[in-house]
């Protein structure tokens, strides 16, 4: 699959989905997946150039793990985990890019996230990794460094909602469509960076990184 | 152009961008404009079946003017007024379907509006309208009705921001490409519509209706 970016016709992403993240930016816990929209225009593919920050924003990364969908599904059922795990094509790793001081204030005023998130460069992808990379995607270690400091690095385990729950409440208000991405979830560890800085982000799959999910970023 | 739903990447629409319809919901008037996403794959084109209310939904309407973009752009300037409408390339009539009671509860808890706003079928459009079409897109009749009473009837020109100031705003925010719809706000009378009701809207010109801008829906 050559272009993510290409093909992507919408980005979903789930909000709080690791305790705690949730606990960390003191937000209540969902007792339903809730999800919000990212538009295409704010993918970053692999080295092609830095994370543009917006004139006064709080710029804060959140590591996560995207499912590419491979098929055109509505109304999945939480409890098909088959056919749920059969509709993804493959992944990669995110970085879900936020304005935090102006999603705070979105927040505050009962405001859409969609500017807070939406900004171009705002959604750094690594290269598309086939579901053979992945053979268990509940059981991979994402992690996120700045400036060579470990900043987060969690199991895809600690998700609150596992993966075919939240394709299901999404497919359940929306057509997940061919080529659409869907962000999981960030774990704890989020925090600010500031111009120059330079975030990696990957993930492990039994111990040992997939070259391919490899992000590097000014 | 034969279809705006295969060549929309993303649909921007801008909230609370006529006063009565902000007085009527209660909402405080922004000093900016802001806006959100809706999903491509909300699009109802035309004579595609109706809208489909989800469980439990107050289902509401919002009579608008979509422009069509014609070409890809980023930082328009908001008095660099020919750039901006020469980056259109037609229009539409949109209503831009909302969950009303999701919406009132992600306002209350600073959730996202994408649920709200993006389940399938919420955008019904008409046709695509060539510029040649609407001369003067900020001197417009927008209507709809409802079982053939009419609940919004308001002139583009009582838009607090005009077309150029909105996608300014959008394109500094993220990049406008080419199918890109955008969304210009929608005048008082707003309201819900229950299943069975016929939905009808439209836009006329000098007074005359343009026939190709006539949405008519369940
Ligand atoms: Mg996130
Ligand atoms: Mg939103
Ligand atoms: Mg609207």
């Amino acid at each position: 699959m050559a272009s993510i970016r290409a093909n992507a016709r919408k980005i979903l992403c789930i909000g709080r989905n690791y305790a705690d993240h949730i606990a960390e930016l003191s937000n209540a816990r969902p007792k339903q997946p809730f999800f919000f929209l990212k538009p295409s225009s704010s993918i970053l593919p692999p080295a092609s150039g830095p994370v543009l920050r917006p004139t006064g924003v709080n710029l804060h990364y959140e590591v996560e793990l995207a499912l590419i969908m491979g098929k055109t599904v509505r109304d999945l059922d939480a409890r098909d985990e088959k056919r749920a795990m059969d509709a993804i094509d493959g992944y990669a790793v995110a970085i879900d890019m936020t304005a935090r001081n102006a999603q705070d204030e979105a927040k505050k005023k009962g405001l859409p996230w969609s500017i807070a998130k939406g900004f171009d460069t705002f959604l750094p992808l690594s290269n598309y990794l086939p579901k053979t990379a992945i053979p268990d995607p509940q059981n991979v270690e994402l992690w996120l460094s700045v400036n060579h400091e470990m900043k987060q690095k969690d199991s895809t385990q600690l998700m609150l909602f596992p993966i075919p729950r939240i394709l299901a409440e999404i497919s359940q208000c929306m057509t997940l469509e061919q080529g659409d991405v869907v962000l999981t979830g960030t774990p704890k560890g989020v925090g600010s960076v500031v111009v120059g800085d330079v975030m990696k982000a990957g993930l492990r799959v039994d111990g040992k990184e997939v070259e391919e999910g490899r992000i590097e970023v000014e």
